[in-house]
């Protein structure tokens, strides 16, 4: 049976760049060996690394004195690896789910950080409006996209000053304005490749001003000297995103992609609405994610939960489960999701609703 | 052609990892999904964490009381991250390479660190002997293989203090006695998986006795009490990893490796030896490395250094290049690289002679 894949990530990626990544673990390049063993230093190798960063600039229209770098450790380690190389006296973050938050917590080891707005009192349901960043602050820091309650900040906002940006679950969905930014990171196991790459994109003017030490893999002036290549990088990965930075090529870039996504989730969002069965967990409709969607049964049929996701699971859908701290369902449809899983989604809606 | 693998790592692997690697990226575990877009927490994953790790511990004999865990960053985040967690005063170094030695130095971030020996007046061409390691270190750390040199240290040496190891081109090639180390880590891409995981292997008695804050990705505790899947993992690198262990164990384990490479090693070692044209780097035999097996043209034949790497290419012998600071030529024997391979060297370095 064909599967649906609404996992949160690692997810669903381009058929292609998994095909592509199977013949060049069988024989990378026409070497005649695997991309599992061959070199990061064989010109081959080299090739992959130097496309990505150049796919990566022209897809998202990156400016000059932009570096865009591939390292390990996932996102989770840009969060403590941004304060330590901006964080010299304020921080300020936009706390606005757990990612988030997590961020927030690495930042107080560094500085003063302060928690600029949050949404916790209605359980991240929401994106806070009307804040004031502190105009003294060395960055403020925001999370784009919120996987675990689908919130997303859909368009690039105006900071006084360097704007830090965790895009783990939403690059390339959309066209970024780049240079509004100092610093954008991510996870790429959402919309990129599979687990076990950490992409930054990084403006060089914004490095270089803390006093503390840094050591030398933490920093990321060390790594833009090296090409993305000090020590040896994850070469799997970053081959899997160039194909799916080809495929998204190919497509016609990221604003025929935000076009798909928005289809799509016009398409999912459009029938939550309409089944009686089911609620949306994001309120306001400018705050739901385009890539995240989630939603609960509606009060009168909670007790319903679990048959719907077993209903699912028989039609083909895999990780439909919402996070625990939300209950409910969460599809993910990030960009490689394709618009047939989302439609067979709806259907499978429509039929319980007949069958409750 | 069939081609030979002899680079130094990323670098060759078993077979069978490699093609059910594939098959899992086709299809993982019977779950219709790809290895590189499950999710870290499905059951069929969490299986390959847990046995990777068991296999782990069988393997090397593991005692009670140590952990395994599988990390992004690769072994020169250990650089940092062992200070970090370990060094409250003072530790004592053995720089026996360049691996080493950028170890030694990102231990002067954190406190007192003592070169107590290197072996750097002769290019790191041995191993030294008759040092005092400081009985108030926090710890001593040592590389036991040093990839670019050539060297090893083949025995497990005794310390009066914490003996922390980096261990990434050797592991499993050889049993080890575990209990004679407070943590061992190494980048898995030379003898265990591709390039984007770092094992550590760590005993719970040392930590938690620094008085600095440690940031949450950077504390091994972090990575204990979550069974190292804090954060995303890196999916596929594990997966092989686990192939590789399962190989091994097939095998025979450890204590069969090392007999096999001790073969492979002294195949060629002899070979080096005996021809009039080539010598190794590593004057004393005791020293010498299982692992990369480093030697130059004889001063008579020194121009004839490129013709013989030509001469090797055209056998599809490829990563035979020595490291620019050693110059001439490396074989890395890993414990995936076929007998046939050393084989095939030790005909070409005959042949060459022959027509020279």
């Amino acid at each position: 049976m064909k599967k649906h894949n609404f996992f949160a990530g690692p997810s669903v990626l381009p058929d292609v760049a998994i095909q592509n990544s199977i013949k060049a673990i069988d024989n990378f390049s026409d070497t005649g060996i695997s991309l599992l063993s061959i070199s990061h230093r064989s010109k081959e190798f080299q090739a992959v690394m130097d496309e990505a960063q150049a796919l990566f600039k022209k897809l998202l229209d990156i400016p000059e004195g932009y570096h865009v770098l591939f390292l390990g450790g996932g996102a989770s380690t840009q969060f403590y690896m941004v304060p330590f190389n901006l964080l010299e006296k304020k921080a300020g973050y936009l706390v606005t789910g757990e990612w988030a938050g997590k961020a927030f917590k690495e930042a107080k080891i560094f500085g003063e950080a302060i928690e600029v707005a949050s949404s916790k009192d209605r359980n991240f349901n929401y994106i806070p409006q009307g804040y004031v960043i502190p105009s003294d602050a060395d960055y403020f820091h925001i999370t784009t996209n919120n996987t675990i309650y689908g919130t997303e900040i859909k368009e690039d906002i105006d900071s006084p000053v360097t704007l830090v940006a965790d895009m783990s679950s939403d690059i390339f969905s959309r066209p970024v304005d780049v240079s509004k930014y100092g610093l954008i990171y991510g996870g790429a196991q959402k919309n990129l490749a599979p687990s076990g790459v950490t992409f930054v994109i990084v403006r060089e003017d914004i490095l270089g001003k803390v006093s503390r030490p840094i050591p030398t893999m933490i920093n990321y002036n060390t790594h833009i000297t090296k090409g993305s290549m000090f020590n040896t990088p994850p070469v799997l990965p970053i081959f899997t995103a160039l194909e799916t930075l080809r495929w998204l090529d190919n497509l016609g870039g990221v604003s025929q992609m935000q076009k798909i996504n928005n289809e799509k989730a016009t398409l999912l969002y459009d029938e939550i609405e309409r089944n009686k069965l089911f609620m949306p967990t994001v309120p306001d409709a400018k705050d739901r994610s385009i890539m995240n969607i989630c939603f609960v049964m509606n009060e009168n049929y909670a007790e319903l939960n679990d048959t719907f996701l077993k209903f699912a699971s028989e039609r083909g859908m895999v990780g439909l489960k919402g996070h625990r701290s939300v209950g409910g369902f969460r599809a993910s449809t990030y960009n490689a999701l394709p618009k047939e899983s989302v439609e067979a989604l709806v259907s499978c809606m429509k039929d319980f609703e007949a069958m409750h």
